[in-house]
């Protein structure tokens, strides 16, 4: 099992972060957020995915006063992320938000006095946000290039600002869009700070190399006990990055309890659609809050052996499908019907 | 950069693993063997993918009488993959495979010696092959589970039958359908034995599920410089296997030269489509064999600096995109055009 690195921490409305809490899955809208209707779909659909916090892009006055209208509508706290301008973090603070991230790159140390006494005073933690793309220009100029170490003193750098005014409620990220910059990164970081750290992959593309260079650099983090929230950066539709977030976190066991459908690659041995029966397994055992494993298998070679070890299965042999329950043979049944007839075992119980 | 542990090198036809050479991707077909035409259809579209040597069941004579006829008309090393019959293994080197792949928990070690010196005289290498589904019982009552500890037992007790007589050039590999469990029984075994390992979690799951668990397992042996190759095992078309392995050997700096697409999430901030421009860029790219980066943005949070850091890039703007070379601002263009447009721009030379 991972050992976590033990931390300080904040609580983002009710959802602690840090100190030992499980890891946080936040993802981010792709909707406007002055599209209340639109970005509220959004996130609903995120919070039914897994999805612990969102964030929301507020680049203006009008994106600022569209948030009371989603915060009360959704389920979870909602998070400002705002570049620039430090009044619209304080005005999204007045109208609501639980947490700010501001990213140092692009913001006045100056102007963020204010900002760190109204968020001590409402209890509201900061992320400072560092990426790679957008760091200070006295910071790229030292070092030439983006490097760890570059992100992770942008990043210590402003928590001294912060923590000159008597503001500790910090959560920080050093996301790079390169995998291995990045890890090199927290390592740097997490040896330096104790506040919560926030990590992910800035810019990793499209859903399936994005979730790949994720998975790698967060894999590799979350197993050294680094990272309580996590982001997945997806360009596509955020219900992926929460998945994503979601199905990592369960292969390292720091899930919150739910069911884990393990299946074969298939291959010529196969004898009846494994691929379709998985993914109908994966989608009606989406919903189950207990922890109970799931092998879905294609032949005899390592079908037994994973049905021994499994809490349930199903077991492709010629032209019919065998379902197991706690390592034993339950019945054989047609394999069209053969994930629903799974769910029905499930539901009477172990 | 990533330092890989010294490993013994075995070559699948002309195709070297181990030693220092490239990690070697791999995947299975789902065909039936005996459908020459469909795996051949099949390998083709894998080595389109990237894939470097690929994998077929053999589970009976008529699948060996196959082999012969897939072989020549494929352009990558086949390896036949034999489960419970050692003769199945002798006849698939006589047709013409280049490696053969065992599994000790349904194999006879009386079996073996045969198989070992017929192997030996034809310079086929041969992977021993241990899953948690498929131990040998003898092991299993040992440790009582398909711990790491028993996992790696099999394989080295394995090793130990054909170094009996002198037959060394194996492979070997442990998987597991739990990721801790994989990486505890990879990192046992690479202090125990100096041969290749193929790398890899079994029955992963499908696409998405597979591929984060993979590459959040796989991601943290190479880090540690374990593995010299790898399959993704995945319950889908075997191409999102050679993809998701490509996709995780280039985020760590492990791969073969080519492009390299990132791109943003996109936020309420993006003014033109990114989740289908950055697609286009990936597809359209996907041929190149120089190392390139490609940064596509949809903003001018981090894309100005992210245009800096890449060779080529496109920033989303207002309607139109904004194509970047070598760092430097090229033309505006209309979203719909920019990939082509960069494409011709990558094709005139950084």
């Amino acid at each position: 099992m991972i050992t976590r690195k033990k931390t300080k921490q904040v609580f983002v409305g009710d959802v602690p972060i840090g100190g030992g809490a499980p890891v946080v899955i936040q993802s981010m809208t792709n909707t406007l957020t002055t599209d209340v209707k639109g970005t509220v779909r959004q996130i609903r659909e995120l919070e039914e995915e897994g999805c612990d916090v969102v964030r929301v892009a507020v680049p203006d006055a009008d994106s600022v006063k569209a948030l009371p209208g989603i915060i009360k509508k959704i389920g979870i706290p909602l998070i400002a992320d705002i570049h620039f301008d430090a009044k619209l973090a304080i005005a999204s603070i007045e109208q609501g938000a639980a947490k700010i991230r501001i990213n140092p790159g692009n913001m006045k140390k100056s102007e963020l006095t204010e900002l760190a006494k109204i968020a001590r005073r409402r209890k509201v933690p900061i992320r400072i946000g560092v990426n790679s793309g957008s760091l200070e220009k006295h910071i790229l100029k030292k070092y030439g290039n983006p490097t760890a170490e570059a992100l992770t003193e942008s990043a210590v750098e402003m928590t001294a600002v912060f923590e000159d005014v008597g503001f500790t409620d910090m959560v920080i990220s050093v996301k790079s869009e390169d995998v291995l910059t990045t890890i090199e990164a927290y390592r740097l970081l997490s040896r330096q700070v104790r506040y919560p750290l926030h990590i992910g992959v800035t810019e990793a593309g499209t859903l399936l190399r994005g979730s790949v260079a994720s998975s790698a650099a967060c894999g590799i983090l979350l197993s050294e006990g680094i990272g309580d929230t996590i982001r997945i950066s997806l360009t596509d539709h955020p219900r992926f990055e929460v998945r994503t977030a979601r199905f990592l976190l369960e292969s390292l066991k720091l899930r919150r309890p739910g069911a884990r459908v393990f299946s074969c690659p298939t291959c010529a041995r196969t004898e009846i659609d494994i691929i379709k029966l998985a993914n109908a397994v994966e989608t009606l055992t989406a919903g189950i809050d207990r922890d109970i494993t799931i092998a879905v298998m294609g032949c005899l070679v390592n079908g037994p052996g994973e049905m021994r070890g499994a809490d349930f299965g199903i077991c492709g042999l010629k032209g019919k499908a065998a379902l197991y329950k706690a390592g034993r043979f339950v019945r054989n049944v047609s394999p069209k019907e053969a994930a629903r007839e799974l769910l029905r075992e499930i539901r009477s119980g172990v």
